[in-house]
């Protein structure tokens, strides 16, 4: 016997696939959702789906577009196509977009190279990331990978794959958080934060 | 300009009504279900629209019910009318039927008695419970309210308004959880304990 009767049982079994979404939570959105207006929980089933509906996958970056055309950064007016930014995935892109001031555009590889996961270049974007390249519009490839052991063998991979292209390869810089305490960092940040410092003059 | 696209903009104010859903977390479960496949998004929507649609209110005793009649508890066979157990919400029965070993029936009022809110008798199913109450059939009612201000003012009201029934009316034993320790046990559980405990013999 189910402990719950099964629409709100099944309601349940959805919301744990959700990442970090255990029975008791799940249990507390699913009574959540229930003492929603009928209204409500329509906008709010409507919204699932619209997400699968309405987002597509833009031609140029291998971001997410509203259209089945280009995204809002590829098409945008005075966004530098010379400079491109590459991402481990489309959530990044915006988390990157609220920096401001980056006016350059972006390549979403869709992952990043790990052996043991069985992710190979042909898994990611690489392809057409050199395509991007090989048009010859691009002047400086920024990796943004994250700071992982996958992540920083995707940028090394990046790297060595783009030198021939002649053009400036760069990776974020790796260090201290802003507000963060040096006696409270890792070792590894440490190093990187070490390895990266920059002269006063 | 909105930090996400438009349809992941919409899911992310859907999944923050949810209790205790940030910015952050409401963002991490839109990218979790546009990863999801196309019949994996539609059976999580259709989900939402079904505990809209497949629960019921039960008649009787104002919890769930999965049909538009009486609820399983308080159709089933072997299940004891003459004792109720009154709860503040249709969840609390599930959690009480945890315990099994009960076999009595439930009485869901809807919430607690709090001036604060506005919240009084005429917004619970006082009513109702009354209504069961003169019916003749029940014996005993035992409240099962949280033990908050509340639940403590929503018990003692009950308990005076049921008093001309002659019936006997009992509250769960509130005190040290099983497997707690009484160095961590805070002032008002280690009195209400004190208050309620019983002798060897």
């Amino acid at each position: 016997m189910a402990e719950y009767i099964a629409p709100i049982q099944r309601l349940i079994e959805e919301f744990r696939r959700l990442p970090g979404v255990g029975a008791k939570t799940a249990a507390r959105y699913a009574f959540a959702t229930l003492n929603l207006t009928d209204d409500e929980a329509a906008r709010f089933a409507d919204a699932i789906n619209g997400v699968k509906r309405d987002v597509h996958k833009c031609p140029v970056c291998m971001g997410l577009s509203s259209t089945s055309g280009e995204c809002d950064i590829c098409a945008g007016e005075g966004r530098d196509k010379s400079v491109i930014c590459v991402v481990e995935s489309a959530k990044d892109v915006m988390v990157m977009e609220k920096v401001r001031g980056y006016r350059g555009v972006y390549h979403v590889l869709g992952g990043s190279l790990s052996p043991l996961d069985n992710i190979t270049p042909a898994d990611l974007t690489v392809k057409e990331l050199l395509l991007r390249v090989e048009s010859g519009e691009v002047g400086e490839i920024i990796v943004a990978t994250n700071p992982t052991p996958s992540g920083d063998t995707t940028a090394a991979y990046l790297a060595r794959i783009l030198e021939p292209y002649g053009i400036t390869v760069s990776r974020l810089a790796y260090g201290i958080p802003v507000g963060g305490d040096i006696e409270y960092a890792d070792e590894v940040t440490l190093y990187r934060a070490m390895e990266g410092r920059r002269s006063f003059n």
